[in-house]
């Protein structure tokens, strides 16, 4: 691998902000495009089960709709590219055996030396902890994938803004989801800021790192 | 900024792996941590709102009881660095104003400016959609933050691994979080792999892009 320094990757963190207005003439490159699927493919999760599905949504016709169900954002049709990030509805045995199946193919690992394994998120799945929420639990390993996805955009110095601001039935609908197990949960814009934006060049805001971080 | 090349940045998250055996000996230096920890503060939250608290733990003791009740696992012990990552359990009116108190601040605006944006927010605080549910929503938040450490970390030729598997009720307890208005929610260990980690050479299991990925 190749490491990068500190200060170069901080530096990309803070130039990052969530862009509410995109040029809509630039267009990000293919390449720079398909490493960012394949910084969400790659993201963790729990157990490695990726409960999840990212709608990439590039038709202008889909676009003005999931816009009209999103407050009438202009990112959405604005920016260069989108991405709705959906966490699967239900977490059952068939999805254990099918990460358990493609653990075995990539590895190279005859099935019967997954049994613990196995047995372990099997267990989890049918005796999950008091309270446990599926669908909160898949909607967790989402954002760590829309983290993935925001982190790698600032890297590569592609402008991003992720939403949550939208009425996800409606984006259901829109993107013939509904019934197919997936729901969406957080999408992402992405592309380069507009010289429009006000925002762009205004001082990012967090609280003191000494409020944030406790030490013990 | 200093972008990077789509090239490596895919190098370094291919590289990196849920890391279950850190080598005890070997400490991540001062600056790159310190880098990590900015990399979390710096993570977007809905509304900016960073309804989080990390906590770092260096303290041997400490370690020791996180690990008892997280099923004995040597991560939590062995690696360089440990974080909590804690939700805010609430979100209320309060919060709302401490982050306005705090955009006024950074960007020398009249609070009376920031009326609306204070207004949006509190909105939502206030009359949330049907069915929201804020322990939920400010844990997925927490996930971003998680993603952007990891991330930041692969970047950085950090090891690292994320975990779940802990009895949040007891890290509460040990890391006198209960009644603070936080709540551990995952947590992440970093170092480096040693080489007893058969793992660290298993190659990577994902689901293929064309079964993750859909377009539309």
């Amino acid at each position: 691998m190749t490491p990068i320094a500190a200060a170069s990757l901080l530096e990309n963190l803070r130039w990052r902000y969530a862009t509410k207005r995109f040029d809509p003439s630039k267009k990000i490159p293919e390449a720079t495009w398909a490493a960012l699927e394949e910084a969400m493919v790659l993201a963790p999760s729990s157990f490695g089960m990726q409960p999840w599905k990212f709608v990439v949504v590039q038709t202008a016709e889909l676009r003005e709709k999931l816009r009209q169900a999103a407050w009438g954002q202009p990112q959405v049709t604005e920016a260069s590219h989108l991405v709705v990030f959906c966490r699967k509805t239900q977490v059952t045995l068939a999805d254990v055996d099918r990460l358990i199946d493609r653990v075995s193919a990539v590895r190279s690992v005859p099935r019967p030396a997954l049994d613990g394994y196995r047995g372990m998120i099997a267990g989890f799945v049918q005796n999950p902890p008091p309270g446990f929420d599926p669908q909160a639990w898949t909607a967790r390993q989402v954002y760590i994938a829309l983290g993935f996805f925001l982190s790698a955009a600032a890297q590569m110095g592609v402008d991003a803004c992720p939403m949550e601001g939208f009425d996800a039935p409606s984006f259901d609908q829109i993107l013939g989801l509904a019934g197919s197990g997936y729901a969406a949960t957080v999408m992402a814009t992405a592309g380069y800021r507009a010289a429009i934006d006000d925002l762009a060049g205004a001082r990012k805001v967090r609280f003191e790192a000494s409020e944030v971080i406790l030490r013990k």
